[in-house]
């Protein structure tokens, strides 16, 4: 008999987060990957439900992600989206021919019946992905963005304005919900799980919404493995998107630290990249273990190895702090 | 101030109706045209409202439409067939990268609350189309066909079978209405109307769906126009589709005198192809006007000069024969 390899649970946002996700599934002896998607991006646009990371994730485990833009398919053609301008309908949010097939089916799926849980099972399974994708939510959360001019659907916002409006406040719609779905809750609750990665997606835009469901929280606290965070903020900048831009809207300095400071006591550790070595000690002054890697994932090999040194980290402050602490 | 145009009301189904009705829009001082469509081969798919006939139409006015399909729209991908079938959904109806285009923001429309009517004139608006086209029901009325492998939706039967199965009977959804819509009750008592034509459809698939809409042979035989159809029957067969396999099916010697016999009573008149010459006595001996033109439509110069004739046969039997003789 061999031992099923360990299972490490990602919480993760669209394109910079899939990059991690990407890489722990190509590690050798890869983990039993979940990873639990942020759904506040959702929206229904042409009568459709979109799910931008969840989709942003399948297609990239699926090899099918359009490399040139880290959303959307590759080999993509745009006759649907030529044509629905001509109808009067909206073209702000480009949508691709293959693309428009995983909607249209997704649609019919949740039509029949089945929770976005299952659907999202069902679709990855079509596109052969084995890796488990569970949305944050079953239900429609959608984050609204309080901005300067006013509040704003999320893919308003972040799309159709381009992240040009002054963030004042984010409100979650996960908030609403009674509890994480039994899917999530199992895959934290699982014995002999590994580790527990908060990607290096935007805290405020793709992580708080996951967060925001009531129970998560606890959740991870109760998971019996390390909650290890990946900075999304390299020498003051964001690899991608608007989180530096967002942080200092929101009064915060678009820093390392500020991240491991803003989950600071849900997580058990802090990988922050080589460029912020000037860091680790304010980071070791929040009481958090901190490993200093290059987080920078340009090539598969990079995605790789950031894999690999997360879960080493993690497994290096394993058993859980929180429950050393509590047996010291 | 000059008159207005006469206005010529057609009913019809898609491909061969479509041609009768492109060539009455191109006619030199052309009518104001009002097509009254069937939406008995309508149905939801891939959980999309499609309207094959009013789509036809509607692709054939816009100088759309695939030439070499008769319907479907020009210039078409497939990129979003190709995919839908990777994903799981149905294949057999086959929807065009631009044809989608149609479905879905058709849906947007109803889901916004307005009537097939309204939708389809915003859709035709868009496409540049002047003839008004007017769906026969707002509501679902689809056919089913009762065949010897059951009673089946209509396109079960139409494309995914290929008219394979053999026709015992017929059932039109439309006898679910209460009335006409008012857009058509409004066209078919137009004063000064010139025409009202039967399109060379299918007489038991495309156009008796139609007349099975209660009210609506009650409307055109009080409207102020003649009744014309005209054949879709030459010399024994059809031009296109299953009409005469369908005849021989329900017991009926598929013929030009069929045809005039099943619209007799409703009918002022009747053209029959210069092929069928022979059954001009037999059909005159249903007290019924006929003229015998050329209605094989392959140029559209030929769709032009059949319009014309038809416009001109029915100018001949106006005031339409019914009141005639009531004035006798």
């Amino acid at each position: 008999m061999t031992r099923p390899n360990p299972g490490v649970v990602v919480l993760t946002g669209g394109i910079g987060g899939a990059k991690l996700v990407l890489g722990l599934s190509r590690l050798p002896g890869a983990p039993r990957l979940t990873a639990v998607v942020n759904t506040g991006d959702d929206f229904e646009h042409l009568g459709l439900p979109i799910c931008p990371d969840l989709d942003t994730l399948m297609y990239t485990l699926a090899d099918e992600v359009n490399p040139q833009t880290g959303w959307g398919r590759r080999d993509e053609t745009w006759t649907f989206m030529d044509t629905i301008g001509q109808l009067g309908g909206d073209t702000w949010f480009r949508i691709g021919d293959r693309d428009l097939a995983t909607h249209i089916r997704r649609a019919q799926l949740l039509a029949e019946g089945q929770t976005l849980t299952a659907a999202t099972q069902t679709l990855c399974t079509r596109l052969g992905v084995r890796e488990r994708l569970l949305p944050m939510t079953d239900t429609p959360a959608p984050t609204r963005v309080i901005t300067d001019q006013g509040s704003l659907a999320f893919q308003h916002y972040f799309v159709r304005d381009r992240a040009e409006p002054v963030v004042r406040a984010l409100e979650y719609g996960g908030a609403q919900d009674t509890a994480p779905t039994a899917a999530i809750l199992a895959a934290l609750g699982e014995p002999g799980l590994a580790a527990i990665i908060i990607a290096p997606s935007n805290p405020y835009l793709s992580i708080d919404p996951i967060l925001a469901v009531p129970g998560l929280r606890a959740a991870l606290r109760k998971a019996p493995a390390p909650v290890v965070a990946v900075t999304p903020i390299v020498a003051g900048a964001a690899i991608k998107g608007p989180t530096a831009k967002i942080m200092r809207e929101l009064g915060i300095e678009p820093s390392a630290e500020a991240v491991a400071a803003h989950y600071g006591g849900l997580i058990d550790g802090f990988i922050v990249d080589e460029q912020d070595r000037n860091m680790v000690c304010a980071i070791e002054k929040l009481d958090l273990p901190v490993r200093i890697c290059d987080t920078i994932m340009l090539s598969v090999n990079d995605k790789i190895r950031l894999a690999g040194e997360t879960l080493a980290f993690a497994a290096s402050l394993s058993p859980k702090r929180t429950e050393t602490t509590g047996a010291q």
